[in-house]
Parts: C-alpha cells; sequence; structure tokens
C-alpha cells in the first residue's frame, strides 16, 4: 500500500516452516527441541523474505516494522523468544539495521499442517 | 486514519462467529466439524464487512491488506487454513480484487466465549 | 514510520505482564483469578504506554488504532474480553479519546515466560 514519499506497507502473509517443500512439523519442546525450533523459525523467515523479494525487492526495504512470530507449543512452554530469535536474527543479518523490527512472540496449541512455527510481518519497501 | 492521497487504513477489530445475535461456539474438529468451522468463518468475514461498511463504505474499499484468522482448535488440529477460507473467499466475492490479502491463519486453545472463529482485518479504504 | 502530515505509524512490541522486575506468570482462570488477570493486562498496557512514551512521547499520541491481547488461557475458558479490559480501560483514562482503539482479544495455552497476558499495539503519533 503506498504511503506517499515513494514508500508502501508491505503485509507478508504468515509464513510457516516448509523447507524444499516439506512441512517441518511438531510441537516444541516435547516433539521439536528450542534449538530445532529456532531453525525452523528462520526458515519462515528465510520465506518471509523471499516474499519481499517478489514483491519488492530486498534492495528496497527501508524497514521491516512488525514481526509477529507462532510457536506450536506444549502447555506451560514458554521459550517462544528465544526460538522466534532464529527469524529475527535473520531479519538483521540479511538487511541490516533495516531488519530491526518490534516483535510479537507467541504459542498457539494447534498451527496449519501442525508446523512447528508461523511467522508473518510488515515491512516498509522504497517505491521509487 | 489518513495516510494522505485521500486514503485512509481502517483496522477492524476481532470480530467473533456470531449470527442473529447467538454465539456459534465450539471447538474444531471434535465439537464443530471443518465444514461447519468454514461457514462460521464466513460469518465473522460478514461481521468484518458490515464494520467497514459502517465506518467506511463497502463501496470505497480499495484494498483489504491483511486478515488475521484464528480457529478454536483441538490440539493438534491442522486444518485453519481450510476454516478461514470461509472468510477468504467471501471477501473476494464481496469486493473482487480489491477483496485479495494477505492473511495469517492459526489456531487457539480458547477464545472469547469459546466461540469457534474470531476474524481481524486491516483495509485500505477512500476517504473522497 | 512517518505516514505524511506529519505524523508516524509507531508498532509496540508484545508486553508481557512484567512489574517492578518480576514476571507475573499462570493461566487465567485455574491459576489466576480473572480478576487479577485484568490487573496483570493493565500492568500490560502500562508496558505499553512506557514504549510509547519512549518512543515519541504520551502527548504526541494522535490515536491508538489497535490493541491486541493474548491471555494465557485454560482450555475452553472465555473471558479473554473482561481481561483485557484492563488494558483497554487503561489506555482511555490515560490518553482519553487518543486511546480509544480496535482491539483483537485471543486465548494461547502458552505464552512467553509462561506470562499470564501479553498486549502489543499499533499507535499514530504526531512527530512535529
Amino acid at each position: 500500500m503506498p504511503i506517499g514519499e515513494g514508500r508502501a506497507l508491505l503485509y507478508v502473509a504468515g509464513q510457516v516452516s516448509v523447507a524444499n517443500g516439506e512441512r517441518l512439523t511438531g510441537r516444541c519442546p516435547d516433539e521439536v527441541s528450542v534449538e530445532e525450533a529456532q531453525a525452523r523459525a528462520r526458515v519462515c523467515a528465510l520465506n518471509v523474505l523471499a516474499q519481499i523479494e517478489s514483491a519488492a525487492g530486498l534492495e528496497n526495504v527501508d524497514q521491516v516494522m512488525q514481526v509477529i512470530g507462532f510457536v506450536l507449543s506444549k502447555d506451560g512452554f514458554g521459550d517462544q523468544p528465544k526460538v522466534i530469535n532464529g527469524a529475527s536474527d535473520l531479519f538483521v543479518d540479511v538487511l541490516g539495521d533495516a531488519g530491526r523490527h518490534t516483535r510479537i512472540a507467541l504459542g498457539a496449541n494447534a498451527l496449519p499442517f501442525s508446523v512447528t512455527v508461523e511467522v508473518a510481518a510488515v515491512a516498509v519497501v522504497r517505491t521509487r
């Protein structure tokens, strides 16, 4: 959505942990370890970046504004921030300061196809 | 919120599955089938459209930007995308291309009043 | 993010129920009562306001646009709206009409560090 001054607000749909066409499923931490879930959050972030690249080009990212990350969680699991760091760190690694963002990290008892992680984002991109 | 160029960003509050004043409650898929939950997602979308109509007029929708849908889910249920399609399809049926949107589909173990579905949205509307 | 006309869209990260450095944890309503959870939602809102004050100054809030509140919930619990009212009321008490907002109230089976409530927000702030 254009917001004036040659920039647009880009909403990226929820990206699930899918790599090489295979869904990475299972609940954290009893079926999937925190470390493995973190790697899967990174996969979600890669998929978000691929969406941004396709829609606007990564070189045009002005700022990633918001990242929302959901972790398929056993009742009482509370290390969602550590898991979602796998996504957050990638945004900064790839985009530098433009990859810094506010974040909402949450647990869920059920996610699409029982994937371990789902990440959505909102970014400001340059349009000229 | 005005965003210049005669347009505004309209945030629509989470709309629960309520029809004719009656709350449509119960968990998917053990208490409510996927097909019935899909119909309830459509009801939520109708309530979102009613909010947009009231706030700005459906004829002024420039684009539905983001739809977030939550399905009251049994542990391990993974067909939230199919359920939320009931909402997504209605936005496109009613608004055409302006109804196309990015989406986040999620599960939850608990929702307000134990409704089956809750849908929120962000849209860009014309203000002149 | 500047949106023209001397205003910016401010995304506030998910704020958990932490007071005086102590995390307020536990599930509603079996471990934490609705009334106590409501008080914790108010704490989250205070933390959101502190973030806004730090980023832009509370006197520059044009409008709180959206509040998303998650309540750590026992299966079948449905009083999330009542809990999140603890946050909503504070925004209006502190900011008046500028604190009015659309809202999404949800349940979750797991939240970071097992906090009882997490609240995030989007606000429009004046930048000159």
